[in-house]
């Protein structure tokens, strides 16, 4: 295993510490009128601020890269990408699928990761050799479901408004011929086609931090992340996830008609 | 007060051992291309007749219309209105903004209700004279935020694909003149809007089992919800909900235009 989970357990603690109590607290937001404090933007900041500390004191040798405070020690070998919250309007709006991404790059490859959702109390992580559920119900393996068809299909994005133009259509194409379509869930979409509940994620505009974390846990399930010209997904931009490489292939192929 | 909250959290309780029990099971998942059996289904029905026996037995002269068996003592002035499974795409997608939706009317105006998520725990509830809200973090009255304006304003809706034609076109208008729009959310979302987070919800081709339990609850905490005509909305179809009279008259004026 390349990191233990009991470390990602670490990380999304010392993040819900800074996350959860700013989540819905009503106090805080009614005094940002006031005083110009946001509470997202506070949360975000003094959470990767903690994840920093935590992966600085167990390794020293690797580099991080942050949404919020950029980069350190990029040319090491072993480098972390982390969004402290991903889905910051989900977060303003109380809905609980924002979540805590940390992934772990080796050479460019990632290779663990933790998707964390504190309100709900769940974990979704890969530790380099397989991906594991915790959260209400107790602990499972990981694993997507076995979909091939896209007749068969649940997909989902953020919004379809991130897609313009000849993407627009792309996208589209796809939606027009899955069975089910739905939006508005951030991080939290590719965390249940790890866990076999969703079958296509496809998005746009996505940085390193919005996805790196998530490519590991997806791919230990059994799944497929690319980008929507089949390159690695590490390299972010145009995403698609898929529960079995033949629904990505297929997806694929009418993604790039 | 018109229903005991201890009532309400009855409701829910009952709902809850059928409804959680079958969410994210994979194993009922599995099984379903086996035998044809559905769990959402299976779910949503057994949730209904557990909330109609209890119903029945706390006030056996009071109406019940329910997503799943019809009505029963329609005519008569306490009539309830219950969708055990509000949602049932975000259910089988794992996405936990599903609720079990319990309404109380008399003489056809909806006085009290409850919107129950059982994954995280929480309850929505209106007795009648105040809504609160119990879940993780304790106890606390709901109370709509006080937004006026819409370009302050944050949209919910399930997804703008519900609208046709000139209702599209009704609803870009909103769309267009808010801060932020996210979609997505079912019930979820006003509960949300009676908790402060949201401020506007517009949907369209609801029935009254999907609107009827939410109507108390938004009313008692501050917030104003109508038909697109300014109806009540106990008639369901196309329904606005506003955290604030003001903001209610601005979106509608722009619906209408």
């Amino acid at each position: 295993m390349v990191v233990e989970l009991s470390f990602l357990k670490q990380i999304a603690g010392v993040a819900a510490e800074q996350t959860l109590s700013r989540f819905r607290n009503i106090s805080l937001i009614d005094n940002k009128y006031q005083t110009g404090f946001d509470p997202v933007t506070e949360a975000d900041r003094e959470a990767e601020k903690a994840i920093r500390r935590l992966i600085n004191a167990a390794f020293p040798d690797h580099g991080i890269l942050g949404e919020e405070f950029g980069g350190e020690n990029l040319d090491h070998s072993h480098v972390w990408i982390i969004d402290p919250i991903d889905g910051t309007r989900a977060f303003i709006s109380g809905i609980p699928v924002w979540g805590t991404l940390a992934g772990l790059t080796i050479d460019g490859d990632a290779v663990a990761g933790l998707m964390a959702q504190p309100f709900t109390n769940e974990l979704f992580m890969c530790d380099g050799e397989a991906s594991w559920y915790e959260g209400p119900g107790g602990t499972r393996r990981l694993e997507t479901r076995k979909t091939h068809e896209l007749s068969e299909a649940t997909l989902f994005t953020t919004t379809p408004a991130l897609f313009k133009d000849e993407k627009r259509a792309a996208y589209d194409r796809v939606e027009q011929s899955v069975r089910l379509a739905r939006y508005g869930t951030d991080c939290y979409a590719y965390a249940m086609l790890a866990a076999g509940f969703v079958d296509l994620v496809i998005e746009t505009g996505l940085h390193p931090y919005d996805i790196v974390a998530l490519v590991p846990i997806i791919e230990k399930a059994g799944g497929v992340i690319t980008t929507w010209d089949d390159g690695p997904a590490e390299k972010a931009g145009s995403i698609i996830a898929a529960a079995t490489p033949e629904l990505h292939a297929r997806a694929l192929e009418l993604l790039n008609r």
